[in-house]
């Protein structure tokens, strides 16, 4: 028999239209809209209605970068599959794309395997994987090639990280020139680490230890310069390219420029760099660990750069790029030593609010806003149209959002399972207020009402990011 | 009582989305869209059922420029808006937006007026107007207000033709302003006209007077000039811009460099522009006055740089510029004197299938080719989401679309009121097979069904293209 | 008999050079140069022996854009042919280019006779001219080719000052193919003089009348925008473009992509735009008066600019627009509206000074700042190497200047016939001591040694800025 | 006692003047220069006297880039300083910079040492020496500086060449950052060595074997990146850099953009990448490798960009990268699999003539020339005045050149020791006629009338180049 819920009296919000519309789901998927004042719509009965006068009704959030129980530098994220995607939940990001991650001397099926485990039984929300790939050889290319068949379509290179994830511009180009062949999409995290960690090295040996000197030695040039390079042994390799976290406006205008040539290269950036800057960083008493993350922060006038990119398309994405270390336990690893400092921060609950303030404040359109959020992250990595939008046959992943509401962020209130809030006091208006994932309600009335396990893997398709 | 008209079992593309999905009208207006395979679709019925198995289902298009009845040196663009408005229909365009012409010396209202008797009762599809400035004054400058209030939101400035259109650019600059203040766009021609009449005047002193000396004199850079001023005079005046017809590269890269500051700079080109060149100019026995227009065709290569620039959107919308002029009594005005050649070229009714070619030759998507001929265009002049888009709430202009069909294009069998195709003998795939105004068929089983004075007046809103 | 000066000992700086070689001027010439501790050199007598020990010996100055006696707004320009020279040779240039003018209805010859009248017998050093055209028809266009052949090969065309010398586009096109026919070189006021008319007259409207609203309405945008398309018309003319008193960073901008692209684009900046600001113009109580010229001072940032322009050659000239207006009886005029200040500033004593302020600081080398201020205005205007260097064969135009004597600019010491100086106060280090002109003293020991009339009147070359 | 030489009556062309002027040598410096028809020429008289009437007297050439004895790949460049020095001589070139090289596990010293011992005593003319380094460490950097003192102050990277000369981006880095501080210069060999390696290997297992294959691994776009790499490794070092060998037109771009925005960013072509082109590369029967050199040769229509650059600026010097192999015994090496054949190409003899060719051709004026091949380099590295000028003071290394005779370059008639010519066949016009080394004659009367041992070796100074 089948279930029905509707969705009543809401703006629908997608990255294309905004109508009002009443919803109709059937069976976890959008089997229907209809123009909320036409006699179709007012002849929709369902098991379940929820009232959605004065709130958007919004796509599920897609947040194509995270890291659940990420391992780094001796210690893990703090967040599992179970709370991480919990937390997602609560911000409305009904979709997590991770990253599973191919160690060095492993196999990809191995990492693949081992993040399967993980994840499995565990989620609230649907989730995908990507592949990080440290150890490029015959092998892990041939397998990059099965990988696509079963759904895990995109590949993380590192340019930084020297002597754990990298891989150097041969291997790289090897890694592109198979997924111009398969079909799958490349993503550089792109920073020059070989030139980081001889100024890293300068740095300790001045002195400079503590987090601020992260953000003096990850230059923005080396963010620009590895971001080139990328995108030239992309057009070398004949290969698409995606670019992680970009944070510095001169890497932000290499992909400008790119993309100008007509070149299949895309880009997202992260809250962090649109709302936090270097003088975070330079918060007294160790605090500045907290904002350790790497591309870094960057000083404040780069927020400007960012979301005009975001306004001009040459930003498609914005992610978390979540990955959180508590302060106590975790990021104290570095006192002393900022290189020591755990990267990452938390992000996957607080996405979708932080970007309705860039439309409260009149820096993106609301349409623009879920384009960001949810349509072009499902697009980029092969989810679309079941996620991203509320068509008819897209899954029921489905957001009422009070954009009037007031609530400020804090650790004390967030769902992250970790003990601070790189965004603790600030105020913010707009509010998840009902999250169904495949029709299924995940946060209802301000309480968690899902389960984990709920969420299942997601394979994804390729090629959906061309005009 | 209400009229339901439903559109069944057809791939629904709209600029964002491809739906197998049925549509459900309802006195006019997109009720509802429902998955097809879903308990709901199969529930609906109606009084007319369109079977689209096989087809595409298209929002009507829309065409932002057209020129119909136009006096232009001492003669009138051949299509009637009656003829005009037929032709586009036959072409799946369902909505047009003319330019209701100022003369010097009058005052908007009157030119406004004098477009309005033109078009009443007359039209087979809905039209609106932008409103050619030939006279910026205090008095017009004053009325552009009030056009805006009742729906002429856009203005058109000409930096081409002294002593007939033309404005300087204090005038230009003042009508921006004006613009800026009132919400409205203003649209150049861009080409610096005064340098190409000094041009123009030499070719014809060296005896070069054929059409070929038409695509010599208009030169490249001095569209790229014009545009450039055209978008420093917008930045000076704080307003947005839209540059139409676009066909030279280096006037491209103006708006694309534009369009990575951030500016409003929005931009059209033409099918003329993506499919011929001057190689037609050249054609033998006067047959080049055909193609005469401006800014004129332009040497081949620059089509690739076009094609590029509508997919990474530094060109938002095609238009045709359709201003017919016959070739036998109207063309041959220009004989001996190619400054005489009335500028113009026939297309409202080749658009969406010229573009569709562009879907099928794989330099664009479907859904970009519904964007530019469709959505754009209504988003940039005010008519979104009642044109350009199949949404619940919108008005069901609506194209049956068959994606398989051939057709060879000629003037032997299209039915504008013209002696000539612009793209004789052109084998096309694709063919529009039928098409409801307002749920109301105008053509259908390959016959006009429509009636003069079904179209009606569309006043416009402001401001729908930020991101 | 041979007349020989000797000058023994210095440092001798050319634009390519620096040596330490005793220099030997016969009758008016440069003889020959030898390096200080030879044979030759100490063999070498002279009735008159300049001891340069601990100084430089420099070329004479090309100051190639000057107005003596210019009318300007119902007043003239306070320095006349006589005390202007005169000044110029106290600060070390030798050599002036200054503006004849066709006014509108007048010829060409008409306007270059009445100014050889002005200068005839008045002047202490040698002087030529460019052309001004403010009516560019058919006649004056043919006169054009009888001026280069009489030496005055230089054509400055107005894109400011509508209604006084403002050209259109068509008018600055013809001259300009005319030019690329004679070997002639047209020179640009590049500003959108029509546009800022309408800006003019708004901050008037709006009450705006000082002088700090000179510069607010005489955008750099729309000198940017001017300068972009003197370049374009320059390309269609097929002809090379010297652009004046380049002020704002985005003009410059415009000039250094044109010279990317290989075009003989050239372009001059002034002192005044190295050392002064639209702080200047906001001086109380109407001091601002005193820095009204256009192009106007720009906001402090721009310096920075014109200086790195200066360095790589995208401005290859530093003249000085010479063009006093006395504050008392003059600038006055505009009090109450700015638009009435007569446009000009005082400066062809100060710009060696001024620009060897720019070696002091480390911003250039010694040799381009006699490249800038000597060679380059020698060579883009047809004078080298008569002038601009000290090379065997060349006029005996010399200066020694002493790089360590302090001065205080000031009106109160200052040799131009003017009642202020717009750098008042300006401690400089550097000092001309002595001055020839084509060997004979002008400035010796701290005093004019002239004569009204020993400066001639200078045919000049054509085509020597090539590289 | 004196030793005095005239040459007299010829055009004495500098890379700043060209003035009718006798040259007095006394001892092997330039004493003095006098201009022709003076009384003071007319005074001197000269143990020897050269007649250069109806000649050029210019500078003797200065090659920045030569490679004598150069170990690679298993086989030796076919010049030793001997012979390559005397071929030199015969083509006008009267200093070279040859790179002494560091190999690894070796100090700078004893590489440095090795190149002394092979020049010492051998050189027909005078030559100096950049540092190759190969292993960048704490030793070899503090060497750095003690090598500037003793005037090796310039220092090559290679970012190509992986295993062999090949240093990684930190290690560039670090030279960078100790240039910095030291007043080196640190040049680039600027290709993706990392990438290119794995085209190598992937088109020697396609079979792809023979020299054209050269052409294509070495992508142009991989000369581009490393070029982009180098210039922000050097902004971040707060460097200067120098690139040689450019051949790339997009390698070009990033330096233009690097100097429009002031960088010290300096670069070298050379004649061969502004003569020859892939067409070479291609020739039948193994001959593609006579011209095999990396970077490699580029498709035609790259030299009219090169070109372009030596006139812009862009590109400040031409030097040779003189590094001969003869075909038989060595080039042959790498039949069967391109990679093996030694990189190299000869051209010492004929620098001056073929840069000559683009003087007759219009490319470039006579001036600009002499500061391309002896001026330029010689303030690069250090070594002006001295060299590279005609100025009382500078040694008197002095070419007279007949500009119209007309000669065809071969390995018949050439002085180099290599069994085949790059240009053979090529007419050229202009020819050596007199080349003086310190005023001691090396070619006269078309007879080599030097010695090894007459060339000395130069230590260079540092920080000429800036404007």
């Amino acid at each position: 028999m089948t279930t029905r819920t509707l969705v009543r009296g809401g703006l629908v919000v997608t990255a294309a239209d905004e109508t009002r519309a009443d919803v109709l789901i059937e069976d976890g998927r959008i089997a229907a809209l209809a123009a909320h004042d036409t006699d179709t719509a007012r002849g929709w009965s369902a098991g379940t209605v929820i009232d959605a006068t004065g709130r958007y009704v919004l796509p599920g959030g897609v947040d194509a970068h995270t890291h659940m129980e990420m391992p780094f530098g001796g210690t893990y994220a703090s967040d599992t599959f179970e709370t991480g995607t919990r937390a997602a939940a609560w911000g409305g990001t009904t979709t997590i794309v991770d990253f599973a991650i191919q160690s060095r001397g492993q196999t990809l099926r191995q990492g693949l395997d081992a993040w399967f485990a993980k994840a499995d039984g565990r989620c609230a929300v649907d989730y995908g994987f990507h592949m990080i790939l440290s150890d490029v050889n015959e092998h892990s290319l041939a397998e990059m090639d099965l990988l696509v068949q079963e759904g895990v379509t995109s590949f993380k290179l590192f340019m930084a990280y020297p002597g754990v994830f990298y891989s150097d511009d041969g291997r790289i180009l090897r890694a592109m020139q198979r997924a111009a062949g398969n079909g799958g999409l490349v993503m550089t995290h792109a920073e020059n680490g070989i030139a980081i960690d001889v100024l890293v090295q300068q740095a300790l040996a001045e002195g400079r230890t503590d987090p601020r000197a992260h953000g003096e030695v990850r230059r923005a040039l080396l963010e620009a310069e590895a971001t080139h390079r990328a995108i030239q042994l992309a057009r070398v390799a004949g290969a698409p390219l995606y670019v992680v976290h970009v944070s510095a406006q001169e890497a932000l205008a290499e992909i400008a420029a790119a993309r100008d040539l007509g070149l299949p290269v895309h880009a997202e950036t992260c809250p962090q760099y649109l709302f936090l800057s270097t003088d975070n960083l330079a918060e007294p008493d160790f605090e500045g660990a907290k904002y350790v993350c790497s591309t870094p922060l960057r000083p404040r006038e780069h927020q400007e750069a960012l979301w005009r990119g975001l306004r001009t398309d040459d930003l498609q994405v914005v992610s978390t790029d979540h990955c959180p270390f508590c302060f106590a336990g975790q990021k104290d690893l570095g006192r002393g030593d900022f290189s020591k400092i755990p990267n990452g921060m938390p992000g996957v609950e607080n996405r979708m609010d932080l970007l309705h303030q860039g439309v409260v404040e009149g820096r993106i359109t609301r349409r623009r806003w879920i384009d960001l959020a949810c349509a072009a992250p499902a697009r980029m990595f092969g989810l679309y149209p079941k996620k991203g939008t509320l068509a008819p046959g897209s899954d029921a992943d489905l957001v009422v959002y009070d954009p009037h509401a007031e609530q400020v962020i804090s650790a004390a209130t967030h769902h992250m399972n970790v003990d601070y809030s790189a965004y603790e006091g600030r105020r913010v208006t707009g509010r998840v207020e009902t999250v169904l994932s495949r029709g299924v309600p995940v946060i209802e009335n301000g309480a968690y009402v899902g389960r984990a396990g709920h969420g299942g893997y997601l394979p994804r398709g390729t090629g959906q990011y061309a005009h």
